[in-house]
């Protein structure tokens, strides 16, 4: 009675997710498909061999079309980014990709979930082309920006990763948007926290604009991280489990990029807009206008 | 290289403390005691027959003194509330039993777990007779009226529960505080969040300081959620968590009452105080007066 | 896309299934009935309170009649046993009650578990009065003498549990059979383990089937241990595992009692026979017998 | 209180450990090392950005003189194999660098697992280089066929993995020897199993032993399972939880090969010999020839 889980790409990233999806145990069912079919078939039977570590459930590869009988269909095809490029420096090639797989879904009655970077755009790409309700179509977005964030500020404050409340919004990128305002450790606000100080806040922006430039200089592409994400995002949507989370979609404007949304078996639904200070308010037009123009030059 | 973990006091509660403690696979070794040593024994049995449905752990009946040797130690002993009275009704008792083992603690060099009602004054008493340093006395406290605040507000809100971030401070009992003001849905103030409304705010203070009767009045006692509130307890201090959590313990006044606190293997840390509103505050200190005059009616 | 999970009868056994249940997180929805209504909306209650430490799961008290939407039913009322009492001796008592339970479940679509004493002639009950296919009524049976045996001699022996390979058959109660012919220790047979005497057999045999006695002389009754069996079963059959396991179900010879089944989906199938020696083959038929006896005392 | 677990190689296939042992929570720090130090700093960093999704666990590269101060560690340093070789032509190459890490790691305190392949033959010089006792250097051996086998019964019996009970013995590679006279399925012999056949046996002894060229074939290496598998090895050390298990380690005759071993806190301690037919016990010694042999070239 659990799900099926359909994934899109099984190179470093869509592997990962497969792994850690086995592990939380959220399918009963895990499909992998790639243009490269004997990979996909590879690691459907490398994973199949330690199936009396996990949860009972049956991987296999299958074609491109079986992925619409799936429950969640990740998409994470598409190359990844290289040391000296941008996020948006990939676009054009995975847009291509992203606009076929979202036509080869039209009236997909699951949920899809876009992994491949740059993440906002091509959620947007695959909106469009799918022609699915906004709900229906997340991008993993700025869920492993808020979890680095998380991660950096429980070390340095000393305290447990869920003791720490603090959200990125915007561009899963170089604009992406911490909301340092409503940060809080505890029941405490983040900034009344002792010895929190105004130069952290920028300090630890860019450490996590950087971290995935600092992952991907070191070992060529990042995998782990967003491998576990998605699956917590699996998972969500398999339970139902209805957390607000900051995740990529369209919104009102038009435009995808991450706010937190309330997400369950219905996809990633609206939520209230959190708390922002005016500059954060003012970065996030910033970030929007820029994922609009990203998803302009497709058309040139 | 897992924790000893010992459970004085096998009752309802000592019991259930027990059994979500091996599900939660924190302990190597966990040691029951009671003062009817038969039901301690039979217990033990009872839990090791289940050996092949949780991880690793020896589960035995021992005698008092050997809780010394262990590396939490939960008190649980004292008897139950009755419908028709107040937690602290229940106060003379249990702390005549709870300043006992308080004395058989003196220079244990573990953490101890206070769980008997009333607990905050019990926490008091164990401290006391002890010696051990505050911070490594702790009264699982209003960390139970947060878990049932968190869980209505989230099937009120329709969101996860993991998305409500709300305290309950003050005294586990009538006088308890919730902390409204710093309440927040997501990154969201609760008090932002669309249709919510003061008259809220009063409703689930009563049903929240209410839940327990509710729960006696028909089976006669708590024990589920207080057991896994305890098991949640223990794995913070046995994985060094240091997550912050409304836990009682002696505080700066000489009162113990709970306020965030850093759980960790050293114990129940002072945290930085949690924002509070003038009238949360005032209620504050009128259940810590309230708190130190039970304690101090002990003495009559 | 998780089960309903039914639990008729909240004493001590009910809840400990419930609990196990919840935190296994076999269930999406947990439903309680006990004729003592109260009782079951204050173990929802109390168990709704820490929702924040289990798997999703709704938890409520409902009506006798609403469990025929459920997925899976456990029959836990009646009341226990006594230290000077046999199983057998619970019989009338109990059977009426499960009489009850049996017609108003005719026609019910899912699988039925059976986990009160005598549970192997309640199953026959059961299942007679219901008119369900056996598959689909099974008892708890010796799948608990199974786990204890296998404690004991794992603990005996110095291995994990999960390196002892041995089933208890027959009858849940005196006439019980361990088979020891085909008993292993991780690829070895049980008898050809260094040291192992045949005086241990009748030893261990003892105190498997005295295990439920020890343990009700100590603490008034059983819960801990069969509610996690329970749990256990009821994830094979949510989850499809089709696990090879002792559980009590009406034979080919009319008469219920314990044979490795194949548990999943479909209920407990009938599977091959294991391996028995001729006394241990012996030994079934007398268990078989007796059971029969003690099914038709009620005619009389 | 939990174990330092450090790995030494950051490829695919440590990488895989790494991650299966967060995920399963066996370590309170986690060390990597690779020749290539960027690599493993870029490891650590991703899998520290997913910290918020397993349980707590420090990760972090270091250099190869702290492995001494692992309680466990893991060596997966070497190059993969190619479709076109078989294990043993890998040998001079891994064995060179299997040797520099035994004099490393002479004196050692904890557990070596070696998980390069030739697996057997560079267990056996890592324990000759290293000097440890034969019990705390194992190899993964043939606990990975084991999966594979178990898992193969499984699907083709239509039962669960569990309750396949059937193990793979001698060299981890083309002379594997699965014990088919003692297989069972619950408690029947395999070969009583309705509609096995002996045909089937030749069949599924090919599958095992091409399991892994199947998967190298296809995606380049095999990494998952054998990461789950060296997970749960780290497992049954770290909880000491002496299970019965094929890894490979020096036996009796000084060849390194897999037979039934009890793991746990002190390695992989000799165990009872498993029942043999003549034509196993046959393969048996002639797998321990050929390892032998290889072994011997190295000093050519």
């Amino acid at each position: 009675m659990k799900a099926r889980i359909g994934i899109i790409g099984t190179g470093w990233v869509g592997t990962s997710v497969a792994f850690s999806t086995l592990l939380a145990g959220h399918g009963r069912e895990l499909w992998l498909h790639d243009t490269r079919a004997a990979v996909a078939e590879g690691e459907a039977l490398d994973l199949t061999d330690g199936a009396a570590f996990y949860p009972p459930c049956e991987v296999r590869a299958v074609p491109l079309a079986q992925m619409r009988d799936a429950d969640v269909v990740v998409l994470a095809a598409g190359r990844n980014g290289r040391p000296d490029e941008s996020r948006l420096d990939l676009l054009r090639d995975n847009a291509r990709i992203a606009a076929g797989m979202g036509v080869a879904l039209k009236g997909f009655a699951g949920i899809v979930i876009v992994v491949t970077n740059p993440v906002d755009v091509l959620t947007r790409v695959v909106q469009a082309a799918s022609g699915l309700p906004p709900e229906r179509v997340m991008g993993t977005g700025t869920l492993l920006d808020t979890a680095r964030l998380r991660e950096r500020l429980a070390v340095r404050l000393g305290v447990a990763t869920q003791s720490v409340h603090a959200q990125v919004v915007g561009e899963h990128g170089d604009s992406s948007v911490p909301l340092w305002s409503g940060a809080r450790v505890g029941g405490t606000a983040l900034r009344d926290w002792p010895g929190w100080q105004a130069e952290d806040e920028a300090a630890l922006t860019q450490q996590v604009r950087r971290a995935a430039y600092e992952v991907i200089q070191r070992k060529g592409a990042t995998n782990h991280a967003i491998g576990l994400v998605t699956a917590e995002l699996i998972g969500c949507i398999v339970n139902d489990e209805r957390r607000l989370l900051p995740v990529s979609r369209v919104q009102d404007n038009g435009v995808a990029l991450s706010l937190p949304a309330l997400v369950g078996a219905a996809g990633a639904l609206e939520a209230t807009a959190p708390a922002m200070d005016r500059a954060e308010r003012a970065a996030l037009v910033a970030s929007s206008d820029l994922l609009d123009r990203a998803f302009g030059s497709l058309a040139g």
